[in-house]
């Protein structure tokens, strides 16, 4: 048997897509849409009091193409206080007029390859910021699944640690040549989703996540043991910009 | 051809995942949303009692992300009872609110790869207790399905008792090592839904999930021949927490 | 190229899983309700009165779980028959609760790995028994498609026949075991439907299933050999059992 | 880089299965049911008007099981054509009592492996009959799609024009074994729709669909290198069992 | 590791797939429909107007088979305004007789195998031409998504930066042979959506796309590495065959 990398956990993340029931929205009463816009200022007021509380993070981006019209991305301290959340959500009017089209369950991660022995990486605290961030407000965003294959002669599982910490190490230099233009936030969702990570990316350039991703995937982490789910992309949606979206 | 393993039987298992269908729910009159939850509390009674008479057990949790609400998980002697159940719960006004979005049908088991010859398990009342086991309180649930794999160089089904035996010892060895933090019910599915095995989980602390299926993954049993379905992650409902997700 | 096995066909089949519209079934007037059960307590006896006439046989079971709640399954001796059945049966009040979930089409078929040179078996009335069958009324009922793999090394189709042939005569002695707990018909659907074969199973011990499938997952033919699709599972209606399962 | 074989193309193909929306049309008004039927035989008088005047050919088949009710087989001169053809159906009533459920979008391919160097075979009378058919009157059709395998060592691309012409000539062999049993249109879909080909075969006796590709599947360009699709099998639709279908 | 080739970036692209509701479309009133029609002439205009100012380009083309009735291929210069456009869209009247049916997600693309060091590609007008291209108005298009295979021995991205750019340019010599026949966008979509790359044909005979895609096919960049996912093939809409298409 292998040994498992260490990791570190912070906050849940529930990632919520939804599509907007356009046919629906366009046939409702302007009473209602009001009521519905209301609601989700209402939203945007208390998630924001929950970050600036320093009790979990929000972000809110529109997503292009048909996949989804937005995202919800939330972390929290518990499970509980985000299912509570989607079924607050999920009570109001505004609700009524959207579709949910996909969603992910996950836990902000740190994977541990380069621990140091003797060290509690929990005290230091730019790791406790990693694990439990403000999402950015960068204008666009990027989250796409993933897992480590396991397939013949390419299974990621059955490498030794040795050879597991060499390869993420390139693979990890990839990524810090992007530093301040793109902006990463790994989560875990082995047990938790149908994937084992959820890759969230911001950048205000969004072609910087294609030349991150596609450079990456040279690399051999990605080139022989990276399996990847759909990729969604969109721009930021700030409180102008969704009543903007939502006017008829 | 290789000897099966022997296995043990216990409980026929129904997990019931469902979605609340929230724009039905919130146009209901409230008379109606009234009797709907007094169904949902009769047969959480209903279910105690059988649970009270050892003639089953029930689970009931809510589910975090869009793939469902909630699931109902039910342990009964017979395929029959399950299934009057599920019918049973179909005729209710409640389960017009409900939507069906996953269920599995299996049978909790025991693998017997180290059984002793010249005893008979099922005189063992620890055996029996875990056969017919009452579902634990715990905060959370994680349920998954999954194969053994039989591709190429990696088939499970190919290999002799005794590789099958050493693999599944140290196997067994990691689970064991959660004792305390996570209760593990695996249930047979070979013949009863589209994967060989179902796996529930419960714990107190959700990220012990996460900890518990990675660290088996590097195990040589998940690396090389386990597949994964989708991973369901939920909190307990008791009838005061499902009473507070309906109303409205 | 390699030899095909010669096979023998006998009744076509139509395997019809259909799950009820509960929610239309609860708001429909009583008197259409009685008129549905009414139709399909008059399809039952047209069923009973072909099979009485050896021009077919129906067997009606419910499934457990979500895929289905119920699936008939009618053997004829042409396409058209079922064709015809399948629309008479849409053109029904009663069809108009019902969701059709999933259909299988395929021939009772007899694989003639052991014929012996000379012999026409046509005129072995056991084997026509086996071709034109009539159901059995078993407690339960087992249902699933299966190909032959054909993947890198693992291609049943480049064996040779003496190879298969030796494979098969392994594999059968397993279902022999079963003899008298488990009766099974396999029908061929190459050229009819998305996989090569059916494989319906019938028992009085739904546990049996479970033993029966998972030996046979050990022997190389299933081990290296075998795709299996989704299984489904469930117990007989008898005409009383279906109307206390429409009742409300 | 290897060689691809020439082919020849005919009249393109729009293969057009539709689910009948029974409840609808047992809700409909006697009148607009009677208006639907009515344009159904406009239809067909129309596409057997384009077939006499060798300009297209159309065939009309139930199809068994849940996948469809029915099919329109549609050969026309241009894809301009077919899309008018689906257009003007789709604005029909009959249209409306139809959901579609599955299209494929081909061209009349032949493969000219056995090509003689220095002839033209649009010359060949017989060959262009084959590539602008008029479809047969058979009381059965099969329809499915296939690729070309191009996995690891079974990669039919990569093989020389000289195996490939070796492997086809064996191929076609056990197909003309069936003359007079079972007329096979191959169409090519490579640019059109999401499989390499489309094969259409009509019988007399839909065994002989079972027996051909159940024999082929052991010739090696099947064995290692054919991929298919789902199967559809159903019977002739005539003018009268279209009405005997509909009639309620 | 290896080296990724470079690649240059234009437009963005949004590839809108849509069905028409014909049930609804045929039950609504004339001067709903007129509303509707109304506004795609003015969508067409600002359209226009936007690729007359050399800000974008958009291409209409219907569909053929249920996949889709239409496709808009609009191409702009951010993510913002692909999204604007999508919301624009979906809040008129005529979005709503439309069923969104499948989206692509995209940046116009030129891999850089050939690049000459020391040159800027960007200073050569030809360059920014095809990245930023007027849409042609050939009467067929043909739309296909696609990855570089990532399996076993057939893992295009642990080949060296010199294998590809052989590769490469074999598969570039067949495109250029098709010069004048087919007109070829490669839209990079790593990071945007499920697939590696769109790749976006049109020419004035549809059968050129079967030819040139078929004669790719057993090019090794193809034959080995290359994932095709689903073929979309339809004729060019101008107003006027929209307004006919439209026109009960």
């Amino acid at each position: 048997m292998n040994e498992a990398v260490q990791t570190l956990e912070g906050w849940y993340a529930l990632h919520d897509f939804r599509l907007i029931d356009w046919n629906a929205w366009k046939e409702a009463p302007g009473e209602l849409r009001k009521q519905a816009e209301l609601e989700l200022h209402t939203f945007l007021h208390e998630w924001q009091r929950i970050e600036d509380g320093k009790q979990g993070s929000t972000a809110v981006y529109s997503i292009v193409g048909q996949k989804a019209d937005l995202v919800f991305m939330h972390l929290r301290e518990t499970l509980e206080e985000l299912n509570e959340l989607e079924t607050t959500f999920n009570k109001s009017v505004l609700a009524s007029f959207t579709i949910p089209s996909y969603s992910y369950v996950s836990v902000v991660e740190l994977s541990n390859y380069m621990a140091k022995p003797g060290t509690d990486p929990m005290e230091n605290p730019e790791v406790v910021a990693r694990l439990k961030p403000a999402l950015p407000k960068s204008r666009h965003i990027c989250f796409y699944p993933m897992n480590k294959r396991r397939e013949g002669n390419d299974n990621w599982y059955m490498l030794s640690m040795d050879d597991r910490r060499a390869l993420m190490r390139s693979h990890g230099m990839i990524g810090r040549s992007y530093a301040g233009k793109v902006k990463q936030i790994i989560t875990g969702s082995v047990g938790f989703d149908a994937w084992e990570w959820g890759v969230t990316l911001f950048a205000d350039d969004a072609l910087q996540f294609k030349k991150l991703v596609y450079e990456m995937r040279f690399d051999e982490v990605s080139a022989r043991y990276g399996e990847f789910g759909d990729f969604y992309v969109g721009n930021l949606l700030t409180p102008d910009k969704i009543s903007a979206m939502l006017s008829l």
